[in-house]
């Protein structure tokens, strides 16, 4: 089975300098939904029909994909979709099955493709759609066997055929050597002078073939030409990924106020309250609360953590139990053991905290190692940035880091150690002990005067 | 009267390790609102019948109600509904009215129910509901005088019976004698092998009651198996609250956007941006402003107190106009007077602001009395833990504490004194002059040569 | 062509201190849109009638609107639309064309305004909607010809004409003359003792006028009489504006939520993410990227420019490709040049920070002139408020200020200067060099014990 997906589109009402199909949905461009639907059919070869941004296409195809996992067709001009499909032709062996996708409608079901294909390899099968108000789509023709005959145009249509409610939408599977048959005998005699792939129907029938139909939901084969569109696409992908995680398991304050872009793995009872967004790889263990308009891009939180409200935690992973906000920022690559807290304005990169750990008033900790049950006190900064490299700072068990302290890295803080509010660590800190680096005096000018307030 | 709830389900579709009737819909457990359902209905018991999951049930009841308030009841194993009613039913006096209701079906109006009461106690009544598609429900048959002769279940109707849209809820009010003597005769000789409820409706239109129904709203009545139904009835009591709070006067940016988990009284011309949180007990005054994406648990603000965007208040009190945020967090015990300011990523716990005082910029004030008209620098931390105890940081009126400062508790800061910038105040500070406690050189090392990046 | 925009009424259901015409939609009063729509529409004169807070409606337009744009009436007691419209009638010349608006009716588009003055000035010209459920509304009573002959209200009208569903809206133009005319003998002999203005279609038609009527869409003459309905038309406004963005070329991951209280210029490939409130003018080059929750009021960002999650920016412009957030709060008047950087729980404002550099992580930069390619450490604070005044700080070029230093203003650091971290600079900090302001001693208490808990 080889898929060909048509991409040569621009996309005038999208407005934009990006081709069309690498518009996004859920994170991913449209056509690398398709992409990744045809590999999941297993197709034998993924066939994209590529056009206008072509360059930007591959560009970011190879990004994503292995190299070969594609084979790429050039359609030079728009001479309509029966000519797009004839440019991937060539590479295609007589004997297999075509399935034409198109890469801005993305949101085509493996069930509706897997019954098209289920037509087999001698004749052409189509995904149709009965629609309320059919108008403006080309209407299934059907004899009074009710086998397929063609496919009628709105305005080539007869009242009677107007009434039909069945349209046509472009998904098809058909036998390649006929297929190559057919569409060199397309013609291009319309308005637009192009070759419409929706003319072959007509050829099958006509040559004997019995066309299979199934009948897809109207929903899965919308395609987005402006951004309204695919603002609709995005959103129904999002409430069908939310029904799928509901039905596993997972709660949502509100379903309709949830993004997902990437993979969600979780255990059970989690909840997600409202307004968070996920990106990358998630996996969420037992028990696990996200508070409201948290982010998470490519976390991974063990069972009965807690991130609480306003949270963005990008590149990090936990132990069980942790509690993170509100208002925490973690950044990779992070490492928090069981039991580690990260609290309200700190942020924390490239770092590790021990177990029992905690970080839970203003403080930046970057590039550090921090052992179990330590304190980090408000206020405290690593400073791992020497202006030109950045240093580790190592910190041990036990250790009661005083407020406000700064530690100029390269240092170590050894188990044990007590540092006064207010120092400026710049040598290593024994272990035990209270290490203080501040001035000592506190001195009071008794008369001195406040200034005043100019007018 | 009697309510006698069922609450004895798994909720096998939750997927969950909780009972299905401690799945929560703003912010209470399902069973939390049938209950006070009917203990506002001033029923003389209110019985539980529990089942699945019954000692975290009864774990959390005995939370939330007082001792006695609650009879429980025990079905050991799931024989059905006119089983587990007669669980109950032993504690039940004959002369009671008995109404029935379903720990999972949460939304029932206080108006619907009173109406199924007002029956009396001499009939069975029972609420139905009209469905455009009544498939799967039990159908409300009735002779040609329109008196209800019995239910019919899905599987068992006539085509004619299908037809009718009037459906079974399975709530329902009888009098306990005849109820009693009704449940005794259920049988369970149908596929599932249970004591269906519903049997009694034929035995009490047969006995020759003229049974009572009362029209339900379908929307009320619904009950949540699932995930996806849990969030469906979410946003019905969401927006049923919302809209409420509407007609009373407040205004609501996008009244789909706002969660209330618990009650929320209010004032006169209160605005409430998009996507807040309200949790616990709120109180707002007259022109209390909410900015978008607050969240406030158990929170007093007085009138024209404005709270801006991404702020998180919980277990705090404010005078009038006072103002904070935007990204504050003010956390229990916490008390600002009126006029006083907590500004962005200023963390304020168990602290008292006097009148007119400004913590505005990056600040932790933890176990804190500060007085009025103080100025709370950027940055200052008052240093409460020593890593083992909390102490207490006192500071007067009209004091001024330069940025960056550090109060180590337990410490005194008396009025009017003025604190330079970085220090580290370890000592009390008089009233009035200029405290310094930092070192008081500024060297510069001319012909240092910054570090150079490492390739 | 003048307007007479009737703005008298109370708004009881409103529960508000506010006169019903200033509540606001999308940032603006009810009353707002009207006028703004009448001036569009190029009036020679626009008349509002006020009556209930029509002090409170004059303070407002005397701020929005320059003197001598509108025309004030008083409609001292509320008695009915045609005497309101009377009250406007004195300052309108009778060879004007009149055109009546409601001052809760703000969703009115300017084609069908326009269509409805197109009738021109020798005839009635009334705007009517097609209803499904004309209940409760005023029929348009029309002949065998099809023509207007009157409107009659629902407790008036026979069986037929309650199933007629083209009803009344209360908006249209006439001849100043007549209009005067008619209004003289309208009568109060209603239910309600009040004169009504919809009285002079009949009187008209009566004087043989050909009445012409525009078919208006339903959802654009909707007023609003409580906070529910106010909220309703908030949605419907934001709705339109985001559509009319959408189609623009401005992406919106989710265009539901969404609220621009304001107009937005924008470049092209712009992305907006979930939850964004943008108020004032904004102004987005081309491939700016706005992360989820970020509020913008009067914002200019320059094309490539990403505002990331949760960020708070006010009165603010920036050059090419800065990094903004997440957690950002910038403040008015601020200047970012190209490629600066201004990152998490760091607050600038007043503040001019030159091309690529860099205020990473929880500063508070205020008051300052910053140079080039500067690097502003975590915890940085300049010093600004001495208790009554605010003071100016001013960095060079190539500065690395470490990590907590308070620079106390007013102070200048000069080019390549290096500051070491936890400094307090008071002082003149000179070019290149290292400059450190804090202790030096490091020294251990060896034999401390820390506290213990107390029990």
């Amino acid at each position: 089975m080889h898929v060909i997906i048509l991409a040569a589109g621009q996309g005038t009402r999208m407005k934009s300098a990006l081709p069309k199909v690498l518009h996004t949905i859920a994170g991913k461009p449209m056509l690398g939904h398709v992409i990744d639907a045809a590999r999941e059919l297993g197709a034998a070869a993924v066939h994209v029909v590529v056009g206008h941004g072509s360059d930007a296409v591959r560009r970011w195809a190879d990004r994503e994909y292995p190299a070969q996992a594609l084979h790429w067709a050039l359609q030079g001009e728009q001479k309509g979709t029966a000519n797009a499909v004839q440019q991937a032709m060539p590479q295609v062996p007589d004997t297999a099955q075509v399935l034409v996708l198109y890469g801005d409608v993305p949101l085509v079901s493996a069930t509706m493709l897997r019954e098209l294909l289920s037509a087999g390899t001698q004749t052409l099968a189509l995904a149709t759609v009965e629609l309320e108000q059919p108008r403006g789509y080309g209407r299934i023709v059907r004899n009074r066997q009710a086998l397929v005959t063609g496919i009628v145009e709105e305005k080539d249509a007869s009242v009677r055929q107007r009434a039909i409610r069945e349209v046509n939408t472009g998904l098809m599977s058909g036998p390649a050597k006929r297929l190559r048959g057919w569409l060199a005998k397309v013609k291009n005699d319309n308005a637009n002078g192009e070759f419409y792939l929706t003319d072959i129907v007509a050829m099958a029938a006509k040559a004997g073939l019995k066309i299979a139909t199934v009948n897809a939901d109207a929903r899965e084969v919308e395609g987005a030409n402006d951004r309204a569109q695919l603002a609709g696409l995005e959103r129904r992908l999002q409430l069908r990924q939310t029904d799928a995680l509901m039905q596993a398991g997972v709660s949502f304050a509100d379903p309709a106020r949830f993004d997902l872009r990437g993979t969600l793995r979780h255990g059970r009872d989690v909840m997600i309250d409202i307004g968070c967004v996920f990106e990358g790889e998630i996996e969420l263990g037992d028990n696990v609360r996200v508070g409201p308009y948290c982010m998470l891009r490519d976390v991974k939180l063990a069972a009965g953590t807690t991130v609480n409200a306003h949270s963005v935690l990008e590149g990090c992973e936990t132990g069980a139990d942790c509690v993170i906000g509100p208002f925490a920022r973690v950044r990779p690559t992070t490492t928090l053991a069981a039991g580690a807290h990260v609290g309200n304005f700190v942020e924390v990169k490239n770092a590790t905290l021990g177990a029992g750990t905690k970080a839970n008033h203003l403080a930046y900790v970057g590039d550090a190692k921090v052992g179990a049950r330590t304190n980090i006190g408000a206020g405290v900064i690593t400073c791992n940035y020497d202006g030109a490299n950045k240093h580790l700072t190592t910190i041990g068990d036990d250790v009661f880091v005083g407020s406000d302290t700064q530690l100029v890295a390269p240092v170590t803080v050894h188990d044990g150690a007590t540092i006064g509010a207010g120092s400026t660590i710049t040598r290593e800190v024994p272990a035990g002990g209270l290490t203080i680096a501040r001035a000592r005096e506190q001195k009071t000018v008794k008369h001195w005067q406040r200034p005043r307030k100019k007018t």
